[in-house]
């Protein structure tokens, strides 16, 4: 399986949306041109980031649909949900576990941990909650692979290296620390709070005193 | 209201969470650098960042915690939850609805819109969600200035062009659409389906043939 650049990896679920789209609307066939004036990117590119998914296409007329669905979906490896732990069952953590397009996108969350004595032995849309202390065990069990951090930002570091001590080999870090693992584990780092704190902001600067903005 | 540098402000949120984290612990006092330790920023950066805030605090004894908090809360505009409204209520859009840390970080969903004729009329944790042809109509009578974006890629834009011709200043975008906006709106984009591409594959990539990474 060859690696394939980040930003091309970055716009295949866009394209993926696009091409969904012209076969609820009937058509058998789609071209890079098609797929590019619905997603905004130049079709070169798009021509170049198809290329990776290994489907040729007819000149002028592209590609089938059908074809090209299936060869993208498995170079997201969406055909193929990994299951993964969740760590953290907070606010953030409850949207995730409701979030049902994360299966159908190549993540199951099949179990959760957190603190809260509380939490430990329920389970929210049908995904069992455990403690914490349960994680290393059921990591080894299970042969986890990916984890989701949602807990508060302080307790991220120790939850990561729990996680990476146990198989894990990619995280999913949803808090706003920055997290210091081993070279080879992959991180995804998502960080709503920074984006929403530079949001509320800009928008405060401007409507209370738009002359210092500008 | 001064402009605070981007990357402060992605810090500011960090620090709340430890301080409120020092208060639950019984402190009243906090210092620079019992923060740094606990968010892994360098005390100088942590000291040059709660300059900003305008709090002043005593050498060797640090802040007031109670000041400190609202100074940064303020800062963040958290004391005061923006009305904002949501467009597409589908899957990422009702884990939004129901995530309410939201409205304690300064952001309040007050209506959300979709274009499904099944979906209007009802209600979702409370917030009533309309057909999308009421957005204009509401964004004028409610004076709404902050819009969330959760709909398919190929209407964020349309959408945006929407709210942002109604009134909107702000948009938090969570679909992975690069939109084309003109300059003073302010746009923070959230690409969970970018990041989930990128961790997925790198995954595969990983486990089925660890030679070629590296």
């Amino acid at each position: 399986m060859d690696a394939i650049p980040i930003m091309t990896l970055k716009r295949l679920p866009q394209y993926l949306e696009a091409i969904y789209k012209f076969k609820r609307a009937g058509l058998k066939m789609v071209s890079a041109t098609k797929i590019a004036v619905f997603t905004d990117v130049h079709m070169t590119q798009v021509r170049k980031d198809l290329a990776y998914t290994g489907v040729v296409g007819t000149p002028k007329v592209g590609h089938k649909i059908d074809e090209l669905i299936s060869a993208i979906e498995q170079c997201l490896n969406w055909n193929d949900a990994s299951s993964c732990f969740l760590v953290g069952v907070g606010h953030l953590g409850k949207a995730l576990m409701g979030y049902s397009e994360l299966s159908r996108k190549g993540l199951r969350i099949i179990a959760a941990f957190d603190v809260n004595p509380e939490l430990a032995g329920t389970e929210l849309h049908e995904i069992p909650i455990y403690n914490v202390d349960k994680l290393s065990n059921l990591l080894n069990r299970l042969h986890i692979h990916i984890g989701i951090i949602t807990t508060p930002a302080d307790a991220a570091q120790e939850v990561a290296d729990l996680l990476v001590a146990n198989g894990v080999i990619a995280i999913w870090n949803f808090t706003p620390a920055k997290l210091n693992l081993p070279e080879e584990v992959i991180v995804e780092n998502i960080d709503m709070s920074s984006s929403l704190a530079v949001l509320s902001r800009r928008v405060a600067e401007k409507l209370y005193h738009p002359i210092t903005r500008n």
